[in-house]
C-alpha cells in the first residue's frame, strides 16, 4: 500500500486507512473512559473531576494558502475552535505548531499570524504555546499549521456526533458548499468574477445560542467530505436515519452554478463555518431563531429530522426521493 | 525577511523571530493567569481549580526518518512527553496530527505507528485524538508528525525554566550529544562503524524519580541549540548564572570523536532523552542517586551549581575557564 491523495480525503477510504492501520497498532485510545481515539468524534475528552477537558487537533494545508474570504491561519484556528465547540465545550486555547518552508516570505507568515489573531480574539481565545520549525524548501511547499484546541466542559454535557436521537430535527446553521466551490472556482481561475468566498468562521457563537437553549444531542461540522460526510457520520455512528427536506437546505445561487461547471457536488465539499446539530423537536424552532440572531446563523434551517431508516435520505426539489451517500473518497482536489 | 533554515534551529535567529512575528501580533497568550506563550517556556499551563492543566506541541521532522536508536514515531511522542514531564506534570494524553506525503509506503507508516505505541505503553500515555492528511507528492517530502501533550499537575506544582535558585546544584541525567551527532554520523556515512546511536526515550521515569525526592526547583530538555542552548536559556530566564565542571558532563568517547570529523559541538546539538534540572543543594545527592536508579538514569551527574554570575562558566578539564555561549543558530543540519 502506498498513500494515495483519497487517503486524506475524508471519505471511506481513508477510514479504512485509519482503522487498519492507526486503530489496529495502538494500544492506550482514552483516558479515564472518555471520548477516545477510536469514538472517531471531532475530538477527545479526559474526565477529571467534576469535568471533561476536550482535545482535538488537525493540521491544516490549504492550496492557496491566500483565497477569498480567508487564510490559513483564520482556517487553522476556525478548524480547530469549531472542532472543541461542536463537542459542548468553550473553546479556551489553541497550541499552535507551525512548520515553514525555507524561503517563505516574511511578510505572508506576519499575514497568516494576524489573520490567527483576529480569530481567537474573536473567539476569546488564546494561543498559550507553539512551536516553529523550518524545513528545506525542496521538502515542503509554503507552511502546514497543526492547531490542537482545548475546552472544559461540564460532565455529561459533551455533545457527541453518535448521540442522535429518533425524532430529533435537523439544524443546518447556513449555507453548504460555500469553502470547497469558492476555493475551487478561485483555483480554476474563475472566482474573480462572483462574490463567492470561502464561509472559514468560528461556529461558537451558534453553538453558544443553542446550547443556551437547551435540547442539542449531537452536533458535528461538515468539513471534508461536505455534508454528506458529515449527515452519515453522524447518522450511521447513531445507529439512525434521516428525512431530510432539499428545499430547506440553504445553498447560494453561485455556488450551484460554479458547482456545474465545475462539474462537482456541492454536498460534497467541505464547509468551514456551518454546524450540523440533531436537537429535541420542541426546542427546535427555539435554538434556529436564537442561532438566527448571531453573526453566522441567519440562514439558518430545519432541514429534517431522525428516523428509523438507515439512510440519510433527500425529498428533492423535484418531489423524489434519493439516498444521500458519504463520498467513497474526496470528488475534488484537497480543498482544506 | 525570507525564512532561512537557522530560523527553526533553536539559536538566536529564531527567537528573535519568535519573539518580533509572532508574539508581537498575538493579542490572547495566555489563560486565567497561567504560563503562557511568551513565557517561551516547554510548555504552557491552564490553572482550573486546584490544578493545572499542562499543554505542550511540537511539529517533528527528521532526515533521515529511520535512524539508528529510533524514528520519527518515537521521537514525536517521546519528545511531547519529555516537555509535559519538565514542566512537573505526569504525560497524560497525546494529540496527534499526521501530514504524509502521497506515495509514501504503508509499511513505513505502520512501523512509524508502532514505534509510537511503544512509548506510550512505556510511560503510559494515551493517543486520544488524530488527524491524517495527505500532501500531493511534490509539495512534501515524506511525513510531520506534529504531537501536542497534555498533563495536569497540582497548582503551584509546575516546574519552570526560569525558577532556577541561587545555590541550586545542577544535574545532567545522562551523556551529552548522543541524539545530534549519531544522526550526522549515519548522514554521512559512517555511522555503521560505531555503537553510536540516537538517546532518544522519555524521560518522565527520571523526573518522576527526582519530583518524589522533592526540592526540584527548574528543569529543561536539551534538544535544539543542545545544552549550551538549554544551560543557557536556564540561567537568563532565571536571572542568574551557573559555574560547571566540564569534567562531570558525561560524554560518550565516540560522541568525542564523531564530533571531531565532524567539525561540530556536541554542547550545541540536540539531546532526545536528557534533562537538566536545578534542584536545592541539600537534596541533589538523593535525587542523583534516585535518578541513576531509572532505566535511563545511570549517568547521571550533578554538573554544577548556580551563582550570581551573568554567564554560564565551564571549569575545564584543562584547568581553564571558558564561558559557554548559547548558539547563534544551528551549527549544523537540522536533526530534530
Amino acid at each position: 500500500m502506498k498513500f494515495s491523495m483519497s487517503h486524506g480525503a475524508g471519505g471511506e477510504v481513508m477510514q479504512s486507512l485509519i482503522s487498519d492501520i492507526i486503530l489496529g497498532n495502538l494500544s492506550n485510545k482514552r483516558v479515564n473512559g472518555g471520548v477516545g481515539l477510536d469514538d472517531l468524534d471531532d475530538g477527545a475528552t479526559i474526565p477529571f473531576g467534576d469535568y471533561e477537558i476536550v482535545l482535538t487537533t488537525d493540521s491544516h494545508t490549504v492550496n492557496p494558502i491566500f483565497f477569498p474570504g480567508g487564510d490559513i491561519g483564520k482556517i487553522s484556528i476556525a478548524g480547530t475552535v469549531n472542532d472543541v465547540s461542536v463537542m459542548g465545550a468553550k473553546p479556551l486555547a489553541i497550541a499552535n505548531a507551525m512548520v515553514v518552508s525555507e524561503g517563505f516570505p516574511g511578510e505572508d507568515f506576519e499575514r497568516i499570524i494576524k489573520s490567527m489573531d483576529e480569530v481567537c480574539r474573536e473567539v476569546d481565545v488564546a494561543i498559550i504555546t507553539g512551536d516553529t520549525k523550518v524545513m528545506e524548501q525542496d521538502k515542503l511547499d509554503k507552511i502546514i499549521i497543526s492547531t490542537t484546541g482545548i475546552g472544559i466542559v461540564k460532565k455529561g454535557e459533551v455533545k457527541r456526533d453518535s448521540s442522535l436521537k429518533l425524532g430529533d430535527k435537523i439544524i443546518l446553521t447556513g449555507s453548504i458548499g460555500d469553502h470547497g466551490v469558492s476555493l475551487m472556482s478561485y483555483r480554476e481561475g474563475f472566482g474573480f468574477e462572483t462574490d463567492l468566498k470561502s464561509d472559514v468562521a468560528p461556529v461558537w457563537g451558534m453553538v453558544k445560542a443553542a446550547l443556551d437553549v437547551g435540547g442539542v444531542n449531537a452536533m458535528k461540522d461538515p468539513t471534508r467530505g461536505g455534508v454528506a460526510n458529515a449527515l452519515n457520520e453522524l447518522a450511521s455512528k447513531s445507529g439512525v436515519g434521516m428525512l431530510l427536506d432539499e428545499e430547506k437546505i440553504p445553498i447560494k445561487k453561485e455556488v450551484i452554478a460554479a458547482s456545474e461547471m465545475l462539474g462537482i457536488d456541492p454536498y460534497e465539499v467541505a464547509n468551514e463555518g456551518k454546524v450540523i446539530m440533531g436537537v429535541e423537536a420542541d426546542k427546535a424552532e427555539e435554538i434556529l431563531q436564537a442561532i438566527r440572531k448571531t453573526k453566522y446563523g441567519k440562514d439558518a434551517q430545519i432541514i429534517g429530522e431522525v428516523t428509523t431508516d438507515k439512510h440519510v435520505i433527500l425529498e428533492t426539489v423535484m418531489g423524489g426521493k434519493r439516498i444521500l451517500e458519504a463520498p467513497i473518497a474526496d470528488p475534488v482536489p484537497r480543498v482544506c
